[in-house]
């Protein structure tokens, strides 16, 4: 790949156009908004002057809606040989392109499973894609060579491809994202209006749990929107297994003995579906988490603890493989929750033991 | 406090016994499973001998079906002049100890917000409560004395105490701890049936979300049980919720521009109450998370890199407030999200840069 040309110099663009840069390849970008395309220049992104000949691969990085629009001008234009785009969802994209009479051929559908908090191009970064998922879908027609040249721009970003058909991937993401995400915002709105007190029994569950409902409301409603169907289905199935779940408590709330009992199995049994359900995502490189062992360490609220505590684990030559901290209320101090490969947690926790580190 | 009855030695019991012993305390130990208690003996947790004299407190550390009746026979015999417990919810046990003409003056439910993925004295830990909030609920007419003795217990186990009635108490679990595991369970089980490339797709925010998920459905199910009726009432209104957010989503869905405007206003206003909410749980020491900035370092994977990072930190003199592992599919690295003051990240930042560790 030797040129490609950036529709759409936004966070998603702007970092795909650095990333190439990186990689020798000559880049163009263009966008509506003036000073978007000229402070992504200014970045190193590129050049905002015209291609002087057809290039290999066009990249529309504009909003879902825009997509099928952009791509319809850009191959009437003959801009380039191959086409994607990086919008969030893949069917309304694709949908459009084909209303518009597009060459579905040479266009094949992506979306790099990467973000961050703020967008426009001066959040752009060149290994913004870098370990990422990014996901391919190809039309019922996509060319090989249009599927290769994504592949290559793919490892060029340094991510990881997948490729799967644009309603599978839209429904993948309502799975994945989405909904899960719907949900831990309903959860949250109920902590609105409690009480001081309630709110003070909150652990470390609930947190991680509604980490993600910090997330910019407008942004969220747009990812929604265009995926609206397929969450909305989820988020069904969601509230039926919930009505179970509140009917199984109910029977289990009674006097009634066999009810009682047959509102446990309910209970009980869904619970181990979540169990089997969390089971499916896998910690780091694909390891279940099962594979690790725990070693939970008092640290400290003094700058050089964790360094101290690192330097040690260090001495004991055993790989950190995840950690998280958790915070005691009222408490200087906090718990280290460091996972270890199995059998290497005794080995760690007698190192750390005898430097003096106390341990739960 | 000079002496306490421990009765029932699993993790709780023995764990505040062995606090208790460790501040100087007399402890005698009861358990109707004759190894529990010679095994919290053997650990240090007191003496199997009855006592001689009445004890300033028993603390009836049973399932909490049993502690209304464990209660009145210990008030019968006379054990103690205070009687407290540690059972995670308060509500049936107070409701059973009335019930069964038990001294409700001298007796106030206990409920220390901590425990450990396994049960038995061989789990139980001095430390167990330290930094954790014991929640302590007074019967209509808990006496000052044994409020202030179970206060004293409480200090003695370095725990921090929140005093509330037993039905807010059980509603409150029911909100930060027993309907949000519920939802994680829901969302968790979702994935079971799901494709393998549709699962690839999971990011953190997922895993995260689903975590809690995790953990023995059995014991859950107890959790579950002693709270049906609160948790089945919070999982309604969650459930009428997410029928709203249903409709919105079909709104969305549609074609009618006046049915998608008022969707979009219904999904995005409960977004924002679900950011609101969030916004309740504190972070560390009560801090709210926009206290904090966060600087996130790619790390490599091998043993000593934790080390060398922390170290280079240290000697920016910044504090490290929390931190998170983000692992990248695929790669052998991963992302550190290293939250600190707010005001401390550029130095920090750039402390890091200094000794050359990429930053995203």
């Amino acid at each position: 790949m030797r040129s490609v040309l950036v529709i759409g110099t936004g966070l998603m663009g702007t970092s795909a156009a650095l990333a190439l840069r990186a990689r020798g390849v000559s880049v163009h970008l263009r966008d509506t908004d003036s000073a978007a395309v000229r402070t992504a220049e200014a970045l190193g992104a590129g050049t905002v002057e015209e291609p002087s000949e057809v290039a290999d691969l066009a990249i529309v990085a504009v909003p879902p809606p825009l997509v099928g629009r952009v791509l319809a001008d850009a191959q009437a234009e003959g801009v380039a040989r191959h086409f994607t785009d990086v919008a969030s969802v893949k069917g309304e994209p694709q949908h459009d392109a084909i209303a518009l009479g597009c060459d579905t051929s040479h266009y094949i559908g992506g979306h790099p499973m990467a973000g961050a908090a703020r967008s426009g191009p001066l959040t752009a970064r060149a290994d913004l894609f870098e370990g990422r998922v990014w996901a391919l879908t190809p039309t019922a027609d996509t060319d090989t060579e249009t599927l290769n040249t994504a592949l290559e721009l793919v490892a060029l970003c340094g991510a990881v491809p997948v490729v799967m058909q644009a309603a599978a991937h839209d429904q993948a993401v309502a799975l994945v994202s989405h909904a899960p995400h719907v949900v831990a915002s309903l959860v949250a709105m109920r902590l609105q209006g409690a009480g001081e007190r309630a709110v003070s029994l909150a652990g470390p569950g609930l947190r991680d749990l509604t980490r993600i409902a910090e997330a910019d409301p407008r942004l969220w409603l747009d990812i929604l929107s265009a995926n609206a169907g397929a969450v909305a289905d989820l988020l069904e199935e969601v509230g039926a297994d919930l009505e179970r779940m509140v009917a199984g408590l109910r029977s289990i709330a009674t006097t009634d003995d066999a009810k009682r009992r047959s509102g446990a199995e309910t209970v009980e049994s869904m619970l181990r579906a979540g169990q089997q359900g969390r089971r499916r995502i896998s910690g780091k490189h694909g390891v279940q988490p099962e594979q690790f062992e725990t070693v939970t360490v008092v640290v400290g609220d003094q700058p050089g603890e964790l360094a101290r505590l690192f330097r040690d684990a260090d001495r004991a030559g055993v790989n950190i493989e995840d950690l998280r901290i958790e915070h005691a209320a009222g408490m200087p101090s906090g718990l280290l929750h460091i996972s270890v490969a199995t059998g290497t947690a005794a080995t760690l926790g007698e190192a750390l033991r005898a430097q003096g580190w106390r341990q739960r």
